[in-house]
């Protein structure tokens, strides 16, 4: 069988420590960006960090973030179109509280990408368009075809950042506790609370049309 | 009765837009805090940002992270001890997929917590103590009390920074859609996903000693 796709690791992917967390392999990125849809934006203001949460989707080796014209990265990212953005998109997914008998081994469990490159703008109206519906579905695949598409005028209001997936790796924790041999029978409960977002019940809008079924997407999350 | 105590903005913690959203109170600050335990810490290397997931606890007006003495940033800010490492925290909690008649009105709700600053390596021995402590706790009250401590060996492995809150803002976003008026009657559902992170049972280690129940804290989050 051929090797699986792998993104080629670099100095500053390769962790410094736990290495055996490290995954570079497509599948498991893409798993990992494919599971979330909130990233941490991560870019350099006037030589300090700014970390923001915004929303992200993939386009095959491509992640796409978008945001007022007016917001700072958006606007950044454009002013200088051939360099760019150099950016840092991290996605996170918690899994469980991992309680050890000594407060050392506490840990968590969970799923990570980190993602480094330079964030270009879009453009080109096409693949605005096809960002946007990408960035909707992402979040619930199917809803960009079951709501109004962008006029004109919000498709100028919008910006769109381009990042390609180039230096990219994950992170993984999972399991049990790794406690010291010496600890095992001390008496402290050990083990690992799982955790993982849950979606309630759906609200309708207080003005919302009669005779508007919930659709069936809703469940898809 | 007193005005609120409350964060000063400053150029940085004022959004460029919807500073409706925005908020500069403690309590508000806090809270936001002090629901989550994950923050995402970006930081500057080699003039590139860096954003990684981490675990973080409050004591008052302080945050607390630690890591590995091996680990970049912590060893970053130990470098150069009387400047530090500016750091940007930002603490983000999914509260529901906003969804509009339009794509372009589709949003989240959530709270987030941005916080920029100098981040100090924590050097004397009973505040790094207290520190780790309050990660432990901040995570799930009352585990800290309730597991070995660590030895001389596990603290020097340990580095703790701290960041002090001052330049620090909440982005919070709640409520149903905002369509435009002339789009209300379209035939697209609309409303609130909500979603939140749950706990599942508790998963006990493979070689928990018998006779161990379950602590009560463990349903505290």
């Amino acid at each position: 069988m051929a090797r699986a796709e792998a993104y080629e690791p670099t100095a500053r992917t390769i962790p410094t420590r736990a290495r055996d967390r490290a995954a570079y392999d497509q599948e498991t990125v893409h798993a990992i960006l494919d599971t979330g849809y909130v990233c941490h934006l991560g870019f350099v203001r006037d030589g300090s960090p700014v970390v923001l949460p915004t929303l992200y989707g993939r386009v095959g080796d491509r992640l796409y973030l978008h945001g007022s014209t007016g917001s700072r990265p958006l606007r950044m990212a454009g002013e200088t179109p051939d360099a760019g953005l150099e950016v840092c998109v991290t996605v996170t997914h918690v899994d469980g509280l991992v309680l050890a008998r000594s407060a050392f081994h506490h840990s968590i469990n969970y799923r990570c990408v980190v993602v480094h490159g330079t964030a270009h703008q879009v453009t080109d109206p096409e693949e605005k368009k096809a960002a946007l519906d990408a960035l909707v579905d992402h979040v619930l695949p199917g809803r960009a075809a079951d709501s109004r598409p962008g006029n004109a005028k919000e498709l100028a209001a919008t910006a769109v950042i381009r990042l390609d997936l180039r230096e990219v790796s994950a992170k993984i924790r999972s399991g049990g506790p790794s406690d010291e041999p010496e600890d095992l029978a001390l008496p402290y409960w050990s083990g690992v609370l799982p955790v993982a977002p849950v979606h309630g019940a759906p609200i309708a809008a207080d003005d919302l049309a009669p005779g508007i079924p919930e659709p069936a997407y809703l469940s898809a999350r």
